[in-house]
């Protein structure tokens, strides 16, 4: 075989997060679904918008953001996604690629237009996100460049993207070509809400021992498991999942890889501005140290590391050296 | 005469910014003017975006900046621009709306697309920027509301949009409509190569008694009058502008009103993270000031709080509740 040309290759939404600060009284009065991620049509999408303040433009998309930490880390990348022949989509593929991505997706033409995150971002720091799909609902399956997930050690899928039926069904044939490379598979469960709908495929590909690493906050182990303690969600997946990493916010994070156990603080942060992005960079953080062999304690520093330099500014790509900024923090 | 509706009504680009975080080698070896605002065609913003890092959109236009300002501060405002009909054209409309300005010119379909500024912002914190202006050059003398400017305490122009031909005749129509209804016209001379292209024009209509309020900063002021130091450019207007206010950057600023003279120093900043907007937002705090009837250091030094606070961050247009901030800063 030869040698990997990615060290992850991820499929995700391609979406640019539009984001504003918003005051507790506005979340109430649209009946937001605070701190979650709520999908919405184009006309509740307009009407959301118009009662937004002033915002500003930021790339984003799950998958997309974790890509980004890698890249940042030093990892070589490559996003698959769908964004329309629009603005949104030259903003969104410019920032990918100008981090140094691969991203070949070629824009689709026509409606609907390339998806965006409306964003309301709390005193509190906490992001309500409500998601106008676009164009990622119909990433096609042929968009799926089977020979470049083969060669990517690591490939990357984000659970919110399972939801609608031609990216899951890209996704799956991208399951079936990393695993016949001998690669490894990560998913990232997103939200429970996706986990309700789909989280019997899940488990079968669990079961089936699809699944390499899994990344998940403890709402989302609970249903996913039906456990109702990370103890027993941890040992429900046990044995089945080689590598699963629970996050746990300001309580810090948990990883259970080959059997090994290890545990890590939350980083400090001087002024959480906006949580937008935490999960997301946690996952590069983590996949940097995992794809490059370190121990898995070390794996964990890099996640909340990341994740506390990304919900230290508003938007969910990051900001800083973050290869230098690891370095300082980790003394090498 | 009806009670004013507007405090200000202002005409400018209607601009989107997407700025990024450069390197000085980046600003060399893309032969960029460091500082400036250079005007650039089609291929040229096409060049310079894909050669520039990953960015975030936020709402610019230099009017429109000052506008939002005043509108921060509890000034009603009214936005006269030309956006297209595109998505940046939508962002623009809501992030202008977002702050309770009245604009309504409708956007114009098809090709050019919406204004955008791409800003490389380099480690000492200087912007130097890329504009195409698209749509902006075609707003028509007939998307403007005589009612509206005459119906407005102050007419704000943008002396970048002096530089097209059709906001030009638009803008030379405004001045009527607001004299004739007896109201002041403020003009920002924005950048020295517009005056080297219309300098003639200036100085005309200021010979001509027509323009109450002149912004200009010291290089500005230097290429209207001919006088390579302060003091001569200020005689050299005394008497002909009724309100002259020069902005020397970290050297703070001079206005002199109706034979009154007073300076303010910089308002002091932590850490200056991107110049862009630090004149637009100077001009919002001194015209809340003048509009509202206050003396002139303290017009001045509304001036220097707003423009230190748009320069401790990314972005042009007020991230806090300026109103708050000022009056914590002024005591009231």
């Amino acid at each position: 075989m030869s040698e990997p040309r990615y060290d992850v290759i991820g499929i995700g939404n391609a979406i640019v997060d539009v984001m504003s600060p918003a005051s507790d009284e506005l979340i109430e009065e649209l009946q937001l679904n605070r701190g979650g991620m709520t999908l919405v049509d184009g006309a509740r999408a307009k009407e959301l918008y118009d009662a937004m303040g002033p915002a500003r433009e930021i790339s984003g998309g799950s998958a997309a953001n974790t890509l980004a930490g890698l890249s940042a880390l030093g990892s070589q990348c490559a996003f698959i996604g769908q964004v329309a022949d629009d603005q949104l989509g030259e903003v969104f593929a410019h920032d990918i690629r100008a981090v140094g991505i691969d991203f070949d997706v070629p824009p689709r033409p026509g409606d609907p237009s390339t998806a965006r995150c409306l964003i309301f971002v709390t005193p509190d720091a906490q992001r309500t996100m409500n998601t106008f799909l676009g164009a990622c609902q119909f990433l096609p399956a042929e968009a799926l460049d089977e020979e470049a997930v083969g060669g990517a050690k690591i490939l990357y899928l984000e659970g919110y993207l399972w939801d609608p039926e031609e990216p899951r069904a890209a996704m799956r044939r991208a399951i079936e070509a990393a695993r016949s490379a001998g690669r490894q598979v990560a998913l990232t469960l997103s939200e429970v809400f996706v986990i309700e709908r789909h989280g019997d495929d899940w488990r079968a590909l669990i079961e089936d021992g699809m699944i390499d690493i899994l990344f998940a906050n403890h709402l989302e182990l609970f249903a996913l498991t039906g456990a109702d303690n990370i103890e027993d969600g941890i040992a429900a997946l046990a044995g089945k999942v080689p590598t699963l990493v629970v996050t746990r916010s300001a309580d810090g994070a948990i990883a259970v890889r080959n059997g090994e156990r290890a545990a890590v603080a939350a980083e400090p942060v001087e002024e959480v501005v906006d949580t937008t992005g935490a999960g997301d960079l946690f996952a590069a953080g983590f996949l940097y140290g995992h794809v490059n062999g370190e121990p898995l304690e070390r794996c964990l520093r890099r996640g909340a590391i990341a994740a506390a330099e990304i919900i230290s500014h508003y938007g969910a790509r990051t900001e800083v050296d973050l290869k230098a900024l690891m370095a300082a923090k980790l003394g090498q």
